[in-house]
């Protein structure tokens, strides 16, 4: 089956894209990792949200997703690893490695990918995988490497050592209540370039050099310029029109990675757009058939 | 005295706006022609405002209002009927005929203004005039016209009645309980033409044609291309950028007047945009001085 249209992102741009498709009568999947925007969990106050005076992020977060449920919404809790444009569609590879089809794409990840390292760009798809699950395979026996933004990645740690002979874990975060397996070994250091030959075969961190086989970098989400091949940046952000649109015929962004300011209000505003302009492109293609 | 920003119109985002600019410290003057967005308030009920399911439009317009309350935010009940570009700041004239200054402007005046007539823009200020306080002076003992989209240009009606010889009164609503005096001439006719020779002389309406020495043109807000001379439009819309930013600098339009969609939450992320676009602006010229 195929989508009308996929959402990559459950903050404010892509719910609110959600919520607009849905009303439109769409046939949507939303992604999200998680399920609530961390983000907007974590702000303190909001208060310029227009219509919700002062509140709490957490509050609004919960009112958020109030909204989306009253309408039958459903957050997909999957990381999208891939997206292909296969010409009049299009193919998302999810971090369970399983394919999703859809004619339009709404990009509303958020900026929490990070810094590109030295080499990643180089190195993806030779050593560097942005997809536990996907690539275990490929390292049995071996020596690999996990960068990790956040908590939730320490399970695909633990799996991925049950695959290599060897894991590095190198947390990017707080780490409390680790609930990685005691043979994985944890490197408190700050990465900086990937090097090696054909393949990647070497991370150098500040402190220290790690030979190993593979690289992950598990990040809540994926670089654009990787996720999606082809799709034309303004800096680290998408390069979006008036109308949310990119480069890439029927695929949107919205919120902060199509640019600042970091502002809710104007994420769902933008996922409104985006959701709009989908309608729109949708009705185009179907008139062209 | 020079605000640091004026901004037009007091729906979603001129709202958003002004809560964004105070947040930051801005000091701001907000003009609407009404205490509640008339939109919003007839708006049976919006279902994609994310965070506020399911909200009837006059409870909506109510939150938007008591939010801008909150920081102690008012709306001037002032029809703007002019911008002037000055250079380094704007000078804005009121339907009372007051003049404001302000560094930076933000237009979300709306689409209210219906479409220009023909020969309207030709004669504006030639006979024709968006301000019956402003021109009232220059018809003693003349025939006048006046076309009006809103019951609240009754009184004008009736201030221009006490100057002119005569004044017809074209209603483009639904007249109850009409204020105007009995020496008005009610005509219920479609305007379509305004002629005339070195100065405007008729208004050809579809059924009659009336000979008259000025033709006062009282909508909620007045077309943007003769509100600001010298605007880029793109249709009937300002023409912006990502960034709110119009073709004249420090000067920024958002909501419905920027273009479609016409939806509350893109209005407010809009003038979340605009708001942040002014404040960079505003840093700019103080660091130039």
């Amino acid at each position: 089956m195929r989508y009308d249209v996929a959402i990559i992102g459950s903050g404010p741009a892509g719910l609110e894209a959600a919520i607009t498709l849905k009303i439109r009568n769409k046939n949507i999947i939303l992604f999200g990792s998680s399920i609530k925007s961390e983000k907007v969990e974590k702000a303190h106050e909001i208060n310029n949200y227009l219509g919700l005076t002062a509140i709490p992020g957490s509050e609004l977060a919960e009112k958020f997703l109030e909204h989306a449920k009253s309408l039958g919404i459903e957050i997909k809790q999957e990381r999208i690893t891939n997206v292909y444009a296969m010409g009049n569609y299009y193919s998302l590879q999810t971090s369970s490695n399983e394919m999703v089809e859809a004619t339009s794409v709404i990009v509303a990840s958020g900026v929490n990918f990070g810094k590109t390292l030295e080499g990643e760009d180089k190195y993806l798809g030779r050593g560097v995988s942005y997809c536990a699950t996907c690539d275990a395979a490929l390292y049995k026996d071996k020596v690999v490497t996990v960068i990790s933004t956040n908590s939730k990645e320490e399970e695909e740690a633990n799996f991925l050592s049950e695959v290599a002979s060897k894991v590095y874990y190198i947390p990017l975060y707080k780490m409390t209540d680790s609930k990685l397996l005691p043979s994985i070994e944890i490197i408190e250091d700050q990465p900086l370039e990937i090097s090696g030959g054909l393949k990647a075969n070497k991370l150098i961190l500040k402190n220290k050099e790690l030979d190993c086989d593979g690289i992950f970098i598990l990040r809540e989400s994926v670089p654009p310029a990787s996720l999606i091949p082809g799709i034309e940046m303004d800096g680290s952000h998408i390069k979006v029109d008036i109308n949310m649109k990119t480069n890439l015929k029927g695929c949107f962004a919205a919120g902060d990675i199509a640019g600042k300011p970091y502002q809710y209000i104007k994420s769902a505003g933008q996922g409104n757009i985006a959701a709009l302009s989908a309608v729109d492109y949708l009705n185009e293609i179907k008139n062209k058939q």
